[in-house]
């Protein structure tokens, strides 16, 4: 089963869930598409969310991948469901991943849960974490400003730094133990969210998670690659494919020259 | 389906896995079979280890459970793979979560694995690190006396620190980065592993990591119980019951009173 993982994302945020597979799984091929041109997806209506997802999701399938990952916390929390009736292949989100790790990390059942103005306005958290224990204490909080700021590059910034710790003041000194970063895009302001929080709260990345629930899925439905597989990894961006190499390249600790501009919007 | 989900293991090391379902899945009913009469399986030759472990099966076969976890690294090596191929309901080992949890955790790709003779012997860790990263180097040492000393008790003594220390001195100053505790025993040693490896090597527990698949699996099958499930927790020996009770409180942080006694010799 040599056939490539899918791993969608609205932008490059599902970088972080690449590099997490070509780490801890170096012998599968992975094509990825980001829709740079219309993210962040956060603010969009469902609606939209929902085309756009299923639009990407067709162009791989076309590509006869063998799983699709939903990097994106947000067409998770609303179209994951949706694409999983309807595809025969494996289709993994990356909301139960990080609610899984977060309740295998908190001690005191107090866990925080940040991400965009869509994923918490579903609820698609809360819900994962009380369906497994009904008794933990959820606190969420939307960040608009977070994805911004990644797909910008500022991350490293002194207004980011600001930024952070403004974003994060209603959550400072509630009591979570654990905090999940339910958008594939905070794992980059990672150092500046542990700052503000402090070495007691355990910062969880979901879409980093994901990379070991793909591993586990792969195995029980017997389709890892053989051990002496080739990978070939693809990219596909509806934006600006110098752009996108460049910023994969950085965040992927390897050169990545071969990202091929795509337009999804007919399909 | 809030059918229960059953546990077997050669004696009370698989408690070390019980303990995390009931922390991160406490909406689930849990039947435990440990073969206390017949622990260690580690030295055993591999058809008695087959058959014992069949006969736990079966016992719990009969009591509709709807997901098996063999919580013993040994069985595990010997017989995950037959089971699975019987049972139409999915089987569960401890060996490839440890992997996965050691493969996201290494920094330099030098793993470390400690385990009975039994499942050192088999190569079974050897063989799921490599079939996931075949460029990963792996350090295995068989570790005889620990079993021993935590079934009877003794893993806190001043013994229990010198055999540790001893035992581990040949992977040292192996360069390992991380250490799979590959027998759900060993947990009960971890203060004292710790103590010897440092702090620059990141401690694994394969069965404590299981608890976290055993909730993938529940939840990619549909077979998580519902939220308002009153999960019920049964425990079985094929010792005595007394004295597992005794060790099953003082481990699980919570009174077991119920365990039962069986004998399974002849099924």
């Amino acid at each position: 089963m040599n056939q490539p993982i899918g791993i969608i994302d609205s932008g490059v945020g599902g970088l972080t869930v690449v590099k997490e597979v070509l780490k801890q799984l170096p012998n599968e091929s992975i094509i990825y598409v980001g829709d740079t041109a219309r993210c962040p997806y956060g603010p969009r209506p469902v609606d939209e969310v929902k085309a756009y997802t299923w639009q990407m999701t067709r162009f791989l399938l076309k590509r006869n991948i063998k799983m699709l990952v939903i990097a994106c916390n947000t067409a998770t929390a609303v179209v994951l469901d949706e694409i999983r009736t309807e595809l025969k292949i494996p289709v993994l989100g990356v909301i139960y991943p990080g609610a899984r790790a977060a309740l295998k990390s908190t001690k005191g059942f107090n866990i925080g849960v940040l991400g965009t103005i869509g994923t918490i306005k579903s609820g698609a958290y809360e819900k994962a974490l009380k369906s497994i224990n009904r008794k933990v204490n959820i606190t969420s909080l939307a960040c608009p400003k977070f994805v911004p700021l990644v797909e910008s590059g500022e991350y490293k910034s002194a207004i980011a730094k600001k930024i952070v710790a403004e974003s994060l003041a209603p959550i400072q000194k509630s009591g979570i133990d654990t905090l999940i970063l339910g958008c594939t895009h905070y794992p980059l302001l990672e150092g500046l969210i542990k700052n503000v929080m402090g070495n007691n709260v355990k910062v969880i990345s979901s879409g980093d998670e994901t990379a070991r629930e793909i591993s586990t899925i792969l195995y029980f439905r017997h389709i890892m690659s053989t051990d002496n597989a080739c990978p070939k990894h693809q990219f596909f961006t509806t934006g600006s494919s110098s752009m996108f190499s460049q910023i994969a390249t950085a965040w992927l600790e390897q050169e990545i020259v071969n990202t091929e501009t795509i337009y999804l919007g007919d399909e």
